[in-house]
């Protein structure tokens, strides 16, 4: 049996653990042959292939990245996209496919699934707002890199008098921003499902100071203000015409500088929180996803999604995972309420 | 409602982290006030008291430790030491108690709450060995510092011909061996589940020197040769007449130059894997198993132990948590063996 | 003999450190009592004093800040204030004052010195920038964080065609950026003593993108573009009237991104590269400073800068170390050329 | 001008950076080309040649280990090795040879030098203990990872009443047990410069314990205790007839139990000190003698050493560097006291 296998979308410690795991299993266990398809669906859809085997993939579990490449193409954006993927995989002998990544390359895989395509799901995203899976690899991962960051933050805001606004990752899940903020001890965590109000911001910026302590603020960079405050939203459109995310904890610092007059200053995490060496438990979570998608295949088990429950590592029909996104819900928001402001 | 928390056993990363979470949940949202009961049973049998609230618990968020002492004594082990515990809770006028630990504390807790006295546990132990829940805290944090460990031994086992054992903690369990293993990228993982065969062993050391590469062996504290290998038992008694856990590594290394005339190497990470910061994992899930002991401590609902179901924080009968010890089970050890040997 | 220690301007991690070594040596080997003054100069200024014993210095070794605290104040923009800061050292019964500081709080020293005041300064900046020492604590700390953040965009940065700008401290001199993009591997250094041509950077940007790889910019927060490109340049105050510094990062970004039309993203370390545990490199040096501090203090040895020589530390007139700032040289610069570009 | 390289000894963080810089400077300033000798001195004994230029050098720098492998082989014990090396380079063409490495490796090259073959060093040592040079690449790493195990380990010896021994590497030099027992904050450093009395030791124990502190003994695995403490000496022979050092940890905690009776455990860190990445500051070291390496061979000035005064990168005579150890000098050893006991 052929299997081809492909990363899609931003990159994500753990990928390499994945693509290690199913050729590992898929080899010694199934006796498959594996192709590599590079960057993404784009592989498939124009015949990018490349040698994948236990060689190829000697010493990549700590590394981040992908040694397959990625990318955000949609072959239904193309025209006999579908027709093209169908006849790529023909002419390169692959049965089934393991796809990795997340909403959109999921998504695509879950179309192709209807279609006929034999194809298994590994779910991915650092944002951990994929739904059917407890955790998604790569989150732990940058919650602990943002961690770190507000733990050295801690002794700067102890010994001046300053705000500090950190800005994680997270569109439109606050996933990070709680999971960082409530192990990092901030004093304010603002994000995507809870617009927020300046003026309560500011409020709590001056309660804590006159509690002679200097708060930290952690801010998804998908977090919005309430209506009625246009200096804090983007609004900007990046070179290729979608809105600009990020930004927003600059901008909250200076809003938060101008209303309370105390110094504020911002740091910007950005793609630090996305690359480099997974954490232990990103390499054992990618690491089990990839030989249970192996067995997904070699049992023919296909249109299902690798999905982690507790600490089962099990199979869900591909629909459950993209269906809609896991957001942080307001019982979890105020769960931590008790130690923000 | 006056509220004892105490803190039992070893230490673990997370111990501090949850006593904070008790504290700053009882106090803003319960209207409890606390007594810091010291050096776990010790202090509610000998009425060693600190004050603890808010103001104590600031900054102790990242720290390793616990700044309420620990010890590992036995009341029930003390004549009368019940009735003493009794009337120190009285005379302190403590209504309910925390009780944070592992098997021997909770066991303790356990008893106690079937004599009437009003306590809750929290699950503690960095082996990871406890029933009832998904994970305790601390063992996040040991697999991280093994799995670094191991990382940084890769490139000298590459550079040079040279077998490399690194012995973790795990007495009764090999949780820490097996996750570190698999994350690290080990060619062998010996546990104390499955007693080990020393030819076994150094047939695959000599079959991995024959694919070019040099073997990473992890191997739990309390793994076990298979009868007949003397060398490799300790028996040793330390100062206190316990057979002295540990040195395996060593024992290990040399058993493997002897019979096979290649260079070994040990590292023995010990107390490194349990002291210092936690990770982001388990400072969340510290804090979460904290305010939930609050809640029950609130509600009334004593004589149960917090636990972790997938994301869940929830409770169970403390006998549930303490009753048996949680082992790798003969598949979760087989499901890694496609990476090992 | 008693004992003035404070420390001034922006905290920097090694602080406590030297007020450990200072006190440690000097109770223990020269019999001195300390006085602890508050928030920088202040602290004789306005009499703010704290006990500082061994005991006031237990386990502060491996903490960022200062416990000190520190201030900006420069008392000679006070009316009378040297005045009052003899009145106060009179009234504390202090001989001699170690001042821990950089560039303005050594320069009140070196004044004060002059003016009879017993003072001796030990060297602070993680900038790097003082003259007479080969390095000053806090700097390697800073260069290793910088440095493990453009580790992980590595990876990022090869899965993705982006172009990623790291902003580091270094508001006149480039040292942080100069060491952490030659240690990272960085692709292009834009520091202050050289001001850039935003052409030629996007000239190497897309020669970079030809070559097949993606580039990663690290520059200073006080680098500036040659004439004529308004668009980089801040102008901005802050809200003390201030030309706000940073934000060139993300400048710099979007305006590559407007002239090669390649998505660059910008990551912007900030306060992170000040705060939390020194290397080891930071705890030997200040460790050694302050050893060095309370010897000269002994000595009579005043007006006298510690200084870092080689692996030998020594003392030196203040005046060498705050005359000038120490700036990278176009040799320097020129050196680690051949990996940029 | 065709060049040679190789790395010799036991691996060392930043044997990978100084490849890539003299690669990479040789090539694009000087237009050499390069040879790759593997193995050390046996490449060029035994002709084992690899490829190297820029494109081998890609993405090495934060990695641990060599790419040209390394071993202990001295063609001055081989009948005809010196032949064979000159005829060797000959057939390959290599008018010079760039050798990294310790005091064996650049023994042989100062040897070489004057029978003729034009050859430079670069030194390399984590033990930091060869002379002509403030330091050595892969010491800084060393010296942080013993440090941050050192403080992990504070927590532990904080919360329970136990005695911590931490070994080091350093054979014959303490100059690692040294730093990074002043900047890990211990209490007692043992270092072969400076044999010590059990008795002491013991005594500084228990004092410690009086003043209700838990000692953590940091020793380098060659020292050695006074005359008389059998228990304390190996003697005991690897499998190659050599004296096995290291295990002094764990014998000196075993003795310290037995005298004082108090509870001691070892952590004994082996070869995780001298693998993995490097840090900044010996990923510049390393990267800036690869440099000044390739202007000696672009100058003929052959027979020289580089290495580092200051922050100045230079070149000696090769002899200078291997003449004899640096070791740590008494007084060094006596300024740190002041921490210890």
């Amino acid at each position: 049996m052929r299997v081809g296998v492909l990363t899609g979308g931003g990159d994500c410690p753990g990928l390499n653990a994945v693509i290690r795991a199913v050729v590992r299993k898929g080899v010694s266990v199934h006796g498959f042959e594996f192709v590599g398809y590079r960057d993404g669906w784009k592989g498939p859809l124009e015949g990018l292939t490349m040698e994948l085997g236990i060689e190829q993939c000697r010493g990549i579990l700590p590394r981040g990245g992908t040694i397959l490449g990625s990318s955000r193409t949609n072959p239904f954006t193309v025209d006999g996209g579908v027709e093209q993927i169908k006849d790529n995989l023909a002419r390169d002998g692959v049965d089934a496919l393991v796809a990795i990544g997340g909403e959109d390359t999921l998504g695509v895989a879950t179309k192709l699934a209807d279609l006929g395509v034999n194809v298994v799901g590994v779910p991915k995203t650092i944002d951990n707002d994929l739904s059917g899976t407890d955790y998604t690899f790569g989150f732990d991962t940058a919650v602990n890199i943002a961690t770190e960051a507000i733990d050295r933050l801690h002794t700067t805001a102890e010994s001046h008098h300053r705000v500090l606004v950190v800005e994680v990752m997270g569109r439109h899940a606050g996933w990070i921003a709680l999971h960082s903020g409530l192990a990092g001890g901030a004093n304010i965590v603002l994000i995507p499902e809870q617009p927020f109000d300046i003026d309560e911001v500011c409020a709590l910026v001056e309660a804590r100071f006159e509690s002679q302590y200097s708060p930290i603020i952690v801010v998804s960079e998908g977090a919005v203000p309430k209506s009625g405050t246009e200096e804090l939203t983007s609004g900007e459109l990046d070179a290729f015409g979608h809105v600009r995310l990020g930004g927003i904890g600059d901008r909250l610092a200076r809003q938060i500088e101008e209303r309370t007059g105390k110094e504020a200053r911002s740091v910007v995490l950005g793609h630090i929180q996305r690359g480099g060496t997974p954490t232990a438990f990103d390499r054992w979570l990618a690491t089990r996803l990839g030989l249970q998608a192996a067995d997904a295949v070699a049992e023919g088990d296909f249109g299902t999604m690798m999905a982690l429950h507790g600490t089962t590592v099990t199979r869900i029909p591909l629909l459950e995972g993209t269906g809609e996104l896991k957001l942080v819900s307001p019982e979890e928001y105020a769960e931590a309420q008790v130690f923000f402001g």
